[in-house]
């Protein structure tokens, strides 16, 4: 089999490695560029020793040049960028030819008035909005499929757009009613020197940051309000807590009256029960990121409380894996055609 | 002055440790006794080493015999027992003329009935009902100077309740709109061999558990509905994160109609500007529980999302603290005149 | 490729944990049998939720019965059984015409006298000593590829006799002044339920234990002794750490005089350069376990300090890895004739 | 009593935080004033949310000058500078007539050549060498008691001294054949933004780093060749691991010929028996960080290998207590005439 020249902008942070973990051993992939500007020149397996050994490991990073990008043969770039800064690269390596999963932020939102909202600049590429597609392979794989340009969902999203979609889309669950709670390993906050991450300042910790309105709320509502046919907005808190990966979301919701809680399990059961990545723990069942750290999974479990009418959903998932690489890949496999759990194997 | 000769009963848990801790360096207290099935013979330092050093560490553990620990003089008893056998025991020592503060559910609870339906099985000793005090300082600390008997709050009610209580009582909020999300240590589970509760199963790992009835949720219900003055049901889940110490809580509710935002830090303000443990963080404020653990402060921050119009409120307290040993010891102080922070000074 | 019929006795622990990851996605490996006395019955992925997904996880634990191991149609076992344990059925499965990895300290010892001393009680299975195999696979490749019972070394011992053998070897440092000194992981330990294995007990912990007479010592100096040529003896000091899984490692000795201390790298590269999964750091390199964790590789880096002579060797495994699980599946590849790396592409 | 009006000069690392910590509940302490250039102007409590509710915590950081400080009427300043700056102000300082105790490297060393060869660069103030007093109080007291200015020893040197010191003090041990081996919590590599202290870089793992000269051999063996009456040279070998803080440190070293191990615990409670803060385990005791963090304690346990005449002495102490600011304050208790305990009592 031929195997996909890939390339992976912005390798250094820790979705670029978690990009590298995931694409240096991908069966059907090639790396061919991985780029960084401030580690240009180093063998990839000099920043991230983990990687010594792979027989890619020694390419060295080059700049994010796009003409060289492309000169490397790459069929397939994916972009670990800052938001704002992932459109222009987007647009270059599409312009030559390239294939493009961009993990940002940038090509998210539908809207450009939403993203100025959130982003409290103007988008950089709104011609390219109308083509990107969300890449929620659960939700739209013919899509994704067919895509030149995907644009990876965010960690927190993952992990409260599935479990809730299905509830929405068989109107099971009042819109008005949704109250999400995540918490996130400390990977999520980036790979960046700054004070609040260290180590003494996260270690036995816990705490909420980003209320009422972190960005990730505007894709949450966004697909939410597709699913549903009509505008969600929702409650959305996240917190940090002291592990370096995995995102455990617990959201709440009233049930629609007359609406027996069974439902809830079968229409999770009918969306996800052939899906290679979801995997449904049941009612009772409740998620721990330690059983999907490192994987593309993400478990998702329910419970009803029939005292308040209120479903509760639990999930979690690996925020670099099924929040970010991970996904990222599902949604390259489908693109090129490789086999879904292609390069996601692993327990 | 004369300092109050104390017993600790059941001191070889976490919360009897932190008790310990507490009392060996409280300026008035005599520590008398202290008791362990498990542990009776030895010194309290050899089962603790932490201790070493502290006078009163050399006192052996002895039996929980009610004639022994009235025999050692002492006028106050704290109990660090489970919920069920603490009762028995409180019975006794009420009768040989001591105080009693009680850390476990037996008493927290006014109606046996709904003691039955949480905990499974009929209140061991509904006729002591009537006089004890749910001890919570901040909400009604002239009926806690006067008891005999203080049922002590448990570790997540706590954290739920100080938030809430203010806002229920000025009525600002819809009370069945309440959910409450909590993220607690792991030394909250108890010391007991549980290979659940092994480093390795709760290191790197997120979960929520005790979905949707756990058995807090009764006097959660109980003093907000006092504070409400008709009944309150609400959801709360807690979860297990990978901290020693520490509760996080996220508590979420709708505001009223034609509530202004602003009234919510004025009753927080109100009710707590003067206290010596509640920390108000204000509007925007985020509790982190690195903030107080080994204290017994509790901080509080809310926000208020004008999209949905919740308030969200944050709040962080240690488990074993202010969710526990340091409550309990600031009950102690209110019940002999002593100063309210004396032995609570701590940073 | 004919995929070999494997079989995991004792698959309820870490280490069986390690063993099921690593050969529930070998491409040589067919599962066709676990064991476990108390989870018999169950199948793998409802005691290990992590590997729901993987095909071979609704395959049941069975108990430890020999003659149905045999008839799973298993041509090799994994033993990961407490010593003592194991040889006896290590002896049923070879009877039966299995080859058997043996992952406890049953056979690793040439001497059933220094068994005894070291493990306090006499050796279970004498008599098959002398065809047991110690599995280093960077030291004996073919012994190993021959033999039907090998005998997996132990996590620390691996982590120590990797930099030690060369420089023993090659005559290069003074086999009386060795100091080893490891920090582990707590999965070191056991998936057992123990007080002192509690999440609180480790956290924010650090410790010596097992001095000075650990029983991994034996193994230690009987494969330091062979490559010495004459008996070593030897002060080794394990430590806990609050780390799920990793073995870091820092031993000392003193030159010989005369010897340059260059010749230290060299000795290390001779034995190591080609090797797929000993990685030199070099001089002035420093192990770190963060970057072998669940891989089987061993990192190796050493100093000399010109004041006291002394060569300074850092190593840093993953114990479940190189020190248990990834080790056994490199002597499984041998014995079967498999791709050497074949499994253990992991990074 | 009166209170001693005290400064602390670069509050708002985490040595500086821990000062803050034991000084702001000191009995005997009034303290005055703060210094942080980066946070002049802010309350303490701002910075160090932990703090509010201490009366001093509204006391604004000011920048460090001299004058300033003097002006606030501080009879002792701490200094919790790096090296190379603290020498200067001490200097200011002293000749306003404060006395200070100093926690940077600046004056612990006697002699200014060996404080370029491991600082790099000459001694700023190599006259005030002759009078400056490295402060052990377990060693020196009386020299301590009667300074103007003490040098307040490392983190590591602490606990690799204090087991060692007796030992060579009455000749028990083969200077030549010394190894220490130290684990540190991260608070030990200071505050500061600095990719290799985040959160993700240091959880699970475990590493070596600074060999072979780290520069805190410098003091180890300018104290231990005090203690020998002949010029000890020794390797130590620190390690990083996943807790905030405390220091575990294990040292080896062979017993000279014909002497008894006996004679180690003698002399160790010889030293120590009277000892308030040095707390000895006895034979076969093993010192856990866990202890003894956030105290001013230092456990110290050993043992004897026959086979390789080796004692080994473990030792346990928060990095930032006695390895830090509770040893500086022990240090000031004695230069003020107060009690040993005080402003040290917590556990």
């Amino acid at each position: 089999m031929q195997r996909i020249k890939t390339a992976i902008i912005g390798a250094s942070g820790y979705t670029g490695m978690e990009l590298l973990r995931l694409l240096l051993t991908h069966p059907g992939v090639e790396l061919v560029a991985a780029t960084s500007r401030q580690e240009a020149g180093k063998p990839i397996a000099s920043v991230f020793p983990r990687f010594q050994g792979a027989p890619a490991a020694q390419l060295p990073f080059i700049e994010p040049d796009p003409d060289a990008i492309a000169a490397s043969g790459a069929q397939a770039a994916f972009l670990a960028l800052p938001h704002g800064v992932a459109a222009e690269i987007a647009r270059a390596l599409l312009e030559r030819g390239l294939r493009v999963i961009d993990l940002s932020a940038d090509f998210r939102l539908r809207d450009p008035a939403v993203y100025q909202e959130f982003y409290g600049h103007p988008h950089p590429a709104p011609d390219l909005l109308g083509e990107a597609v969300y890449g929620l392979p659960e939700v739209r794989p013919q899509a994704i499929a067919d895509a030149r340009l995907v644009a990876s969902p965010g960690c927190y999203p993952t992990s409260i757009l599935l479990p809730l979609i299905p509830l929405l889309d068989q109107e099971l669950i009042e819109p008005t009613t949704i109250v999400a709670n995540s918490m996130s390993g400390v990977s999520g906050a980036g790979r960046k020197a700054d004070l609040s991450l260290l180590f003494c300042e996260c270690n036995e910790s816990a705490r909420a940051y980003g209320i009422p309105k972190h960005r990730h709320l505007s894709e949450i509502e966004q697909e939410l309000s597709l699913a549903q046919g009509s505008p969600v907005t929702l409650t959305f808190i996240p917190h940090l807590i002291p592990v370096n990966s995995g995102i455990a979301t617990t959201t709440t919701a009233t049930l629609k009256p007359a609406v027996s809680a069974d439902t809830v399990g079968q229409a999770l059961e009918a969306a996800y029960g052939a899906s290679s990545f979801v995997r449904l723990l049941g009612k009772g069942g409740c998620a721990d990121t330690k059983h999907v750290t490192r994987t593309n999974f993400i478990d998702i479990g329910w419970h009803h409380d029939p005292r308040t009418n209120r479903v509760i959903l639990t999930s979690a998932e690996d925020n670099l894996g099924k929040g970010a690489g991970g996904q990222a890949v599902q949604s390259f496999n489908l693109m090129f055609g490789l086999g879904l759990t292609d390069g996601l194997q692993n327990f």
